[in-house]
């Protein structure tokens, strides 16, 4: 139709790429050729290619991808070994450390665990001297496009959320589910790949009766610090932990060093990274219908130990988690009278700080 | 059927009310009565009254939910001047400093913003004294049930939210879209409803240059401390500030004192909600299929004078967000070999912490 602009290729495939050592180009080239013309894909679809770290210096793969202008994915035996891909073989893991080589590598530069997306799964190519080269071709995943509808979903569960106090007593929360909203934790966002937060669930109903008297006993201080309001602090219901069906701690793990995004904020931005997996969890309890309260009254220190936490773990959060009598539709605490959300006028400005500082502090003057 | 149950009400509502100083019990409570029988809804429909905190000892108003074993909740001229009343009136603001108490009052205890809600706008009795009572009726907002197919979508959601780092450079984000991330921040959790997090928006091209030069300066000295990793590290593309469509930095607002949930952890639990807000954000951001990135590669105090945040405010993110070229499945940091994320196994312990500790520290030993 005279369209002038660059073709986009229908599909885009990242090729996984193992071999033995000291294998020539032209064998790694033809297998390269060959397995991509077995897929049905043209050259210009590769996006990337991708091996195991133990090639960094596999000169024919440094020769093909600087040639080809491809970026060379390099992924250690361990990430490797977690793929799960359909032809693993004990040959491969005994030497390598990981049962594929260039399945696994093909699947994780595609961003896929499907392995249905390897358009190929195992190429194999020998060269005149006996070397072999292996490739893999697996399809890049599309992301998902949202839709209005999407958004309403997204928008309602965000608003329905609630940090919940009430509990229906006696009832349980299924494996599956459990494991649905682990997931949706550990999707979390976490600066520099670190994932800081660790969770114990608690089972053993005599440590969840200590760990309901260690947030008792931070109620009456923090009663005791809050002068005219303390009376109205105590008539409300502050904590759910022995009604909920599940009551998780939320620890965040002893620094690993991480520097990567936090050099300057270390603290800050490992404390965010727990909050946004706790979030993650919330919005996935509140889509299975369930609630979940964040319970923040108590001594860390009293609580570490009953946990029995490390050194440098701390202790965030008493998650509770379960089915409630019911969702309310604005926050306990604002249905109680105790102090209201702000729409969001006050909080966004442009280029300069003028939003209105000095709140009023509500635990003293509400 | 002879099934003994207690019956539910097929609907619940609160009762709003306001009354001229001293008006007797019977006329409130007549003018309940009447309300109730225009709404068509039994007395045991009732869940709550309510009114504004200047009633808070109007002898009617408590001698009628005692009797009745109805909770009583006050708010703020200030909170029921934000509700959309039916019929906000100029006298009841001159003396109340609200347009509306019943109709707000009402609408607030109910946890709705939807006018249509009020089944009775504003019943007035007049007793023989002359002295009027008001009351409203509105029908409690029923708590959304989440279907399977919504968990899909969250799950997707979660799942290919990605940090963003590379963004269509040219483009933008349209005000009604840029309200809806605000709000989605807006509905996050905080530790007592402080609500501690803030943005600025960067519209401004030479501040966003002096903010980006100062993420420039950030990465070469983060560089400088990576050790054998600086040269992989400086490989990578780790922010997207002069090529994003929106560059918004959020803020911890100077500490407001709030004592509840956070007597013992102030700064942790502040910091905790502030990522639960840019969470809701990425995922707001993520459902317009539009990419975000969280730049924490700064020196805060380079930043702060730039942003003229106040003393005891911290800036803790550069946000980009717009549109991008495409979503990866997989983190980029992941992608590129830098770092992977784990899998939930490791992440979730019983009773107590066996969870692996001294974790490999990635940015010097990966």
């Amino acid at each position: 139709m005279g369209d002038a602009s660059i073709p986009i290729p229908a599909v885009a495939v990242t090729l996984g790429l193992g071999c033995d050592r000291g294998t020539p180009l032209e064998t790694v080239e033809q297998a390269v050729q060959l397995a991509l013309a077995q897929a049905g894909v043209p050259m210009a679809a590769v996006v990337a290619a991708a091996s195991i770290e133990a090639k960094a210096d596999e000169v024919a793969f440094l020769a093909l991808t600087r040639a080809r202008g491809w970026p060379l994915r390099l992924y250690s035996a361990q990430a490797l070994s977690e793929v799960p891909v359909p032809n693993p073989s004990e040959t491969v893991r005994r030497y390598m450390g990981t049962p594929s080589v260039s399945e696994a590598a093909a699947m994780l530069a595609a961003g896929t665990r499907t392995p249905t997306d390897l358009l190929v799964e195992k190429f194999k190519c020998k060269g005149g001297d006996g070397k072999n080269a292996t490739v893999s071709v697996a399809r890049v995943a599309v992301a998902r496009c949202f839709s209005e509808s999407d958004r309403e979903v997204v928008h309602a569960l965000m608003q329905s959320r609630r940090d919940m106090r009430r509990f229906v007593p006696g009832a349980t929360v299924d494996a599956p589910t459990r494991q649905r909203l682990l997931e949706a934790a550990q999707t979390a966002p976490s600066v520099g790949l670190m994932q800081p937060w660790r969770f114990i669930r608690v089972t053993d109903t005599a440590l969840r009766e200590c760990l309901a008297v260690a947030v008792d006993a931070e109620r009456l201080r923090t009663a005791a610090v809050l002068g005219s309001r303390a009376e109205a602090f105590l008539a409300l219901k502050v904590e759910g932990l022995r009604e909920c069906a599940e009551l998780w701690a939320v620890v965040l793990a002893p620094d690993d060093g991480t520097v990567f995004g936090r050099r300057t904020m270390p603290q800050a931005m490992a404390w965010c990274s727990v909050g946004a997996a706790v979030q993650n969890l919330w919005l996935a309890a509140r889509a299975e219908n369930l609630g979940l309260g964040w319970v923040s009254l108590f001594e860390p220190q009293e609580v570490a130990p009953l946990l029995a936490v490390p050194t440098g773990a701390e202790v965030l959060g008493l998650l509770c988690i379960g089915p409630v009598p019911r969702f309310d539709a604005e926050p306990m605490l604002s249905l109680e009278g105790w102090r209201h959300p702000r729409g969001t006028a006050a909080f966004m400005a442009e280029n300069t700080w003028p939003l209105v500082t000095g709140d009023v502090n509500p635990d003293v003057c509400f």
